[in-house]
């Protein structure tokens, strides 16, 4: 009743459920939970959408949508790490790579290279669509952490200059954005929901 | 710190935000909860990515990606509608328009035009790529069901020829996987998820 080549697809697209189970540091906008990958990678589809005009030019927003889609697959092994954890950042990048050869693998040969591709564009941030795509995945949590009055910046005492740090994308790939960034983080920053460090 | 138009973009993105905590009547697949629309949306983009092939010729898999990121919107107004839920389906046409009048006039008003367009086309099923869309809005669940041991249909105590009714766009739009739907119906039907009525 199934091809083997459907057969794969199918498991594939049943282990992917998992990504709704991966939890993220941010919560929802109104702080009643986290904030899972999966909701959180369909939040990324519709900004891109939204705020296409703000691309540099020639960014072809729909790869962007397929980037955005299959950017956080490899976190059903490798699980979120948070922005501003610098142990699980040092050990991220071969956990991401070996979840990225399991999972991926469920697919079909070529569906397996082409997807494998995709995350491999989004993560080494080299063409347009992947550097647009990254701006967006910073964007995202900073409105998240917004409108839940400090979410991950505050529960994790995150400083200014991190912060910045972690934005920075948006400064050269959304300039017509970057003021409402600064702007945020100066209002958080205020609240005492990011620590300003000495002189700063 | 931000201009009219990108307040705007803003505001309908933070509305957004309410879509996942929108609950489905399936659940995940390990049926731990019942799902959200946001992270469903996530996962029918990611589907329509994997069974591409499938489609009828011609069918633009990037606009299906457009379609089926914009089309659940409106149930942060409307909530979801069960499939199965004859009274609720009579008026949800009504509820969801009025829904899709607010939701997107937080727009600037170009956008909330296109946005409208694209939910309308998803909703008329005129063109080729909001059939397909379809289609998949319909094959997912079943994969949900098919996971859950039987999820939604069991619950609810859903009929055969109901859920044939249902998966009916996927005979004509992905053929190819139609005995792969047939199969799993047949499948739940004889585990008694899915009640067989007299005659059948």
């Amino acid at each position: 009743m199934s091809t083997p080549r459907l057969t794969q697809q199918i498991a594939f697209l049943i282990e992917a459920d998992k990504l709704k189970g991966v939890l993220r540091r941010t919560t929802l906008m109104d702080a009643s939970r986290p904030e899972n990958s999966a909701e959180h990678s369909w939040h990324l589809a519709l900004t891109a959408i939204v705020l296409a005009e703000y691309a540099p030019g020639g960014v072809d927003i729909l790869h962007v949508l397929r980037l955005v889609t299959v950017h956080d697959l490899v976190e059903i092994d490798a699980g979120d790490t948070f922005a501003y954890d610098t142990a699980g950042n040092e050990t991220k990048a071969a956990r991401e790579r070996a979840a990225a050869e399991r999972i991926f693998a469920l697919l079909p040969d070529d569906q397996a290279a082409h997807v494998r591709d995709l995350w491999d564009e989004f993560e080494d941030r080299q063409t347009p669509e992947a550097r647009f795509a990254h701006a967006l995945d910073r964007l995202q949590p900073l409105l998240q952490n917004m409108e839940a009055g400090g979410g991950s910046w505050k529960t994790h005492g995150v400083g200014r200059a991190d912060v910045l740090r972690r934005m920075a994308p948006l400064q050269t790939q959304l300039p017509d954005v970057w003021p409402f960034v600064l702007g945020v983080v100066d209002r958080f920053c205020e609240l005492g929901a990011i620590v300003v460090e000495d002189g700063q």
